[in-house]
């Protein structure tokens, strides 16, 4: 049997050294555990337009759409801030998660025990914290038509449209019902149906979807400006998450930073099962390029070593394996090794990204 | 010359018991600062709902619209939840703030000394916390249409319309360059410019601003999902935020969480200014109707209170005397004076809506 297909696409910043890192990884399951991996590497991003004129080539989503799993680095920098809209690193990223139709965006904010005192929150208010953010990530105002900027009268009007469809929420309402039965079983959905009227028909159809097919699982509903007091004031009320694309991406990223952890953070997304029973994927580390510490070797290269174990999860069946790899991840983070983002006050010196990938490799 | 008047709307829940303790206050203005108010009381949401039919009478409209400031203490309560969208509690203050056109709704997060424990965030992290959120109230996807739950094909859409026009951007711009420059003199604006075309109109508009008439501002831009991050991480990096409707709304409760004083945040709502110089204005608290403690005396006063200090300031000009104020609140802070929200894992008893009125009344 032919070995399942990877596509990495490192992307800008940060991107390229952290995947090295995965690169190792990935190369120790096809050597160790006779689980190998066809790789391609391409570009996507700043990286893209710089080779190409356009943030993602067409060759490059039709490897994409060909490939077993995606992995994506990160996007993104200040040189290509002044690009026009259209060719910015992100509709890169965008295009990806549009045309793989990725509708499910499972963000885990999670408090390794080791880093609970990195977190800007007090100890007892993360430690053990275990939360699943699920998204929507293909629909809503990210791609809602029409939009643009346009004239009117005698000056310019931004425009963007929020939208979303019945079958739009239904899938990913099921997904995060789904994820919960694995976990606490427990539903929080987030919009703002006080205000607005795809929020009104968001929480409609998940309390029926909720009703008819999963009524074992307990669905609550908040609004998203509650849900971003309370994910700051008490998170470990939660389980999962559900709420769509632009509440998602603002209130991920606030869970992500209650662990103190971001540089820790994997992501998946994930689309409808193909004939094969395997899910149409991309994985990628929360973090973003951070431009700042670009190569100079001292990016973290954790979250896109756990996306990995993530592909391993949902892509591949290998559930074991990518358990084996997150406590190899948490051994080495017990043993004391920090790249300089983990550098608490008490100080230290700071590892290597390369020195944490051998880290790793040595803890499996 | 005639008293300036005031429109007092108490609303729902705990909005009556607070709103009780603001009317001492005002009397004791009256009564021994020579500052006398005429004040008028009516309904709005549930309250308006429960006697007309509808969250905001067109009578009660009118008054607001002729009153000096209108004072309003909370809306919605669970008993509501099934009502229509259009005749929800929260329809009667949306209206409010549509056709007063209180573009400027400014929420000033601050942590109070005596209650920096109360937050879930280390103490470090949010001591001194002093934060003003600047949001756009009158547009964006609160107001944009087209809007609504349409059928298309054979399932339902939900929809609404981020919309923002330059002179809507431009106005709200020059509101927090205006109080930054009473302040730390430092702006950030937020919006998702990497995502949002309405986002990269704002953050132009913004800049053009900034550059043309208060170059000795400083401007940083951030996308809202890093800004909800920052907050979490070190919010003490910020003066005053900028930002639309909707990020506003979740960002500033976010950052309102963060000094665990919810029970203490007053909010301003501006519009442009009258002829006699005073904006149109409206102040609330920024917590909301909390049913689940109403009518039981347990509710704390100091949110309304502090919204009333706010209107001291900026609608009747009266900046010392809102001092005054302010520093009462912080006395008998400062002296253990505690509501119910305000017992720490320290145990004690906590006072009552009214005794909390009292102590404030007794330091004046
Ligand atoms: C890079 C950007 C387009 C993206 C988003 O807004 O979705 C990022 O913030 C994310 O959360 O993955
Ligand atoms: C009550 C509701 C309509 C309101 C809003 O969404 O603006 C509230 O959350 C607020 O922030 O004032």
């Amino acid at each position: 049997m032919a070995n399942p297909t990877l596509l990495i696409l490192a992307g800008d910043g940060i991107g390229p050294e952290v995947m090295e890192q995965v690169t190792r990884v990935i190369d120790w399951y096809g050597a160790k555990r006779d689980l190998a991996f066809d790789v391609e590497h391409d570009l996507v991003g700043g990286a893209a337009y710089d080779k190409h004129g356009t943030p993602l080539h067409d060759d490059t989503m039709a490897k994409a759409l060909a490939a077993d799993a995606v992995l994506l680095g990160a996007v993104g920098g200040p040189k290509y801030d002044e690009l026009d809209f259209s060719l910015k690193p992100e509709r890169g990223l965008l295009r990806l998660r549009k045309e793989m139709d990725l509708y499910s965006n499972l963000r885990p904010a999670q408090c390794f025990d080791a880093l609970a005192d990195f977190s800007s929150l007090k100890k007892d208010v993360v430690a053990g914290l275990d939360i699943m953010i699920v998204r929507e990530l293909t629909s809503g105002v990210y791609f809602g038509e029409p939009r643009g900027i346009i004239e009117e009268g005698n000056e310019r009007v931004g425009i963007n449209t929020q939208r979303y469809t019945e079958s739009e929420i239904e899938r990913v309402a099921r997904s995060a019902f789904e994820l919960a039965r694995r976990r606490g079983n427990k539903v929080c959905s987030m919009e703002k149906a006080n205000v607005m009227e795809s929020g009104v028909l968001w929480r409609e159809v998940v309390q029926r979807v909720r009703d008819a097919d999963y009524p074992d699982v307990e669905l609550s509903h908040m609004y998203a400006d509650n849900g971003a007091m309370q994910l700051v004031r008490a998170p470990k009320q939660f389980d999962v998450i559900v709420t769509d694309n632009l509440f998602g991406d603002i209130l991920s990223d606030c869970a992500a930073m209650l662990t103190g952890s971001l540089g820790m953070l994997p992501s998946a997304s994930l689309g409808a099962p193909n004939a094969d029973g395997r899910p149409k994927a991309l994985y990628e580390p929360v973090h973003g390029s951070a431009p700042d510490i670009a190569g100079q070797g001292k990016a973290n290269p954790i979250a896109c070593i756990l996306s990995f174990a993530m592909a391993l999860r949902y892509s591949f069946d290998q559930g074991d394996e990518a358990t084996r790899l997150e406590k190899a991840v948490e051994k080495v983070l017990a043993d004391g090794a920090r790249t300089a983002d983990l550098m608490g006050p008490e100080g230290g010196k700071p590892i290597s990204t390369a020195e944490m990938g051998d880290a790793i490799l040595a803890a499996l």
